[in-house]
């Protein structure tokens, strides 16, 4: 379990915010493999009223938006659990404990593609869901990655890759086979998914 | 629970998909409040081993890009669990059995915020983590919204709102207190924000 310290900073005075909510008590839940589950009591401060609430406990996490020299992206097809059908996403993966997110971003892009790169760039981060998750994903951009390496991938993997020019990536999209929050969150600060 | 069937198109031939992972048995897992586990065995088509994989049952979800007359964003300050913290969000919450995500937006962005709009317009949806949701999050951008209703707020919510103006969002995404990944994946299809 890796999360780096990363508190938003203060709100100015002029933005509404509410109370901090106490915690009273916090108990532990079932292992789920790729997070564990807890349980918080807390006080809402608006009715004082307590309550039991789910966090699952979650490290870091990171996805790559990789380039080759003609500006193709490199994309990873896979079966995915959760929906139960094969996806189109980009590189990612868990940041191992004690690891900089930059080398997770290098790892994973070589693990699951093959492709390395001599040019990358943070494209800063997000809370993957702050309702239960306590983590961050940080996205990174690869630039000039080439096919130099070989991939490793997990036992719980079975991954296709490609690269896709602009105009096939926003098909990718607007097909929905592209719709992973985490896979738009960091393309579109690189490119426009939807013109 | 509510799920609209929502299967992605079919990959063109020219796209390397990789096999579906046939399922061996489906077995309950823990109930988290919020969603409910179910281990699923599966087979890995490329290594012929077999896996035990956690999946997260989840209720479709919303959430709403409300503009003021003037062209304001309609804001939610609440503190959330995961990170602990006091975060800013756009309105959204889980899609009621039977209910159309239209229909959930619009109840939704009253009841946390006590606004309503005659302009509705769907922005799409995406998978929150296909890694492990089987759930969808459905867009909405609500127009010329005015706080005419009152709220409604859940006994786990404490909620502060605000309207802000486009640099004032970009403000609050630079600085990290605005960073839930669907509230940028909903965002960014309206607004460019990080200009």
């Amino acid at each position: 379990m890796t999360r780096t310290d990363h508190a938003p900073e203060a709100a100015p005075a002029a933005l509404p915010t509410p109370e901090l909510w106490p915690l009273l008590s916090s108990e532990r839940g079932p292992d789920l493999t790729i997070f564990r589950a807890r349980y918080d009591m807390l006080t809402n401060p608006r009715t004082g009223e307590e309550l039991r609430r789910t966090v699952l406990e979650t490290p870091d996490w990171c996805n790559v938006v990789a380039f080759t020299p003609e500006r193709r992206l490199v994309i990873v097809r896979q079966f995915r659990f959760g929906p139960a059908c094969i996806t189109t996403e980009i590189p990612g993966g868990v940041i191992d404990a004690g690891e900089a997110s930059e080398d997770a971003a290098r790892r994973e892009l070589l693990e699951e593609t093959g492709y390395t790169a001599p040019r990358w760039r943070s494209l800063g981060c997000v809370e993957p869901n702050s309702a239960f998750h306590d983590n961050l994903c940080f996205h990174w951009l690869a630039e000039d990655a080439e096919p130099t390496g070989d991939t490793c991938q997990d036992p719980g993997e079975d991954i296709a890759i490609a690269t896709l020019d602009a105009d096939e990536v926003r098909a990718e999209v607007a097909s929905g086979r592209m719709r992973h929050s985490l896979v738009i969150s960091a393309l579109c600060r690189v490119m426009d998914l939807w013109e």
